[in-house]
């Protein structure tokens, strides 16, 4: 049975960067919002492409392991995958190297003319759809084959897909930082403990891992 | 050396209930934000005098048997004290009982006309400051004689002294809800991080304990 799965970033104060740009597309706050995510020993080896084993084993490892498993496509917005960056470079493949980290296809989401599909090295082939999400998700819940489906973002994404009520499992990493502006994340989950499951667990690094799961 | 606490009940989504009236001094959402703090052996026993020995004894329980420990003067709000409900009452005693569970002085801020202070049984006395609240620290400091002074609310009160970088130790007690209204605590809180250090502990209640402690 598919699930839909979303992990994001928090400050403890609910936000997530809004002064993304074209030169600094995760916005200033950014490095400090996944620090210890990006130090675990998964994300080096699979997004740094860091083989010497080096990196963090605790419970941020743990969820930085699982974040691949079991997933059989992924969606994400256009500015997550790096459209609006070099909006007229028909050779632009996006922010993600290579060899992305996916493994999948991955769908992004534009309200830009169609591109052809690009396929990558390491099993990830991005394609892009001018669509309803819920078309979106159909197809790629179609795709994963039974396994589940992850809205990876960016915020404006996240947010469609928790407004439309169509995220069974959303793991919020929150991290012990108040950054006191940004998009309010928050405000889309007023009420959420009513569907879905609240657990959370502390990592060694301060991250609260906030695990809401529908039943 | 005094040290300046405060303890504050808020939602993951940082809300603490501004629907407040005389008629509900707390707010609807004010039960279900404290639900797993009112079921602690201690709580049960010092606010409601339930010397059964029934209540929860885990990580929500050790942090409320260290409630009062080593406190020596509490401040908090007209609101909280209960003021507002009965102003009219000079023999109104507020909403803590016969016996508050405090024990010690409890300077209570108000922009009324000085009425008489209050003592009660258990060590408490209730007095009444329209003051500067760095004049009322100052008092209660020196009440404290070496022990800490807490800020017990309400919100308007906390929000005072943690604009006015007075807080030494804040315990944030989230409940795993998401209220999606009310008074916006983490607001106050902006780049904390940088003055004091944020640890983290889930209960089993699924409470997350944040402190914050000045170094």
């Amino acid at each position: 049975m598919t699930r839909i799965r979303m992990d994001l970033f928090t400050s403890l104060d609910g936000y997530t960067p809004a002064d993304q740009t074209a030169e600094d597309p995760m916005g200033a706050d950014w490095g400090r919002l996944t620090e210890a995510y990006a130090a675990t020993r998964t994300f080096r080896k699979n997004v740094f492409g860091d083989t010497s084993g080096e990196g963090t084993t605790g419970v941020d490892e743990r969820y930085a392991a699982a974040f691949t498993d079991g997933v059989g496509a992924e969606i994400m917005g256009a500015a997550m995958f790096g459209l609006h960056s070099f909006p007229d470079d028909p050779d632009w493949k996006g922010w993600w190297g290579d060899t992305p980290p996916f493994g999948t296809p991955v769908y992004v989401l534009t309200h830009t003319a169609p591109r052809p599909s690009i396929p990558m090295d390491g099993g990830t082939t991005f394609h892009f759809r001018n669509a309803a999400i819920a078309d979106v998700l159909a197809e790629a819940t179609n795709a994963a084959g039974g396994q589940d489906v992850r809205v990876g973002g960016g915020y404006r994404t996240a947010r469609d897909f928790l407004r439309a009520g169509l995220v069974d499992d959303l793991h919020l990493m929150v991290a012990p930082i108040f950054l006191g502006k940004g998009h309010r994340l928050w405000d889309e989950l007023a009420g959420i403990e009513a569907t879905h499951t609240v657990t959370s667990e502390v990592a060694e690094s301060g991250t609260i891992h906030v695990t809401l799961s529908r039943a």
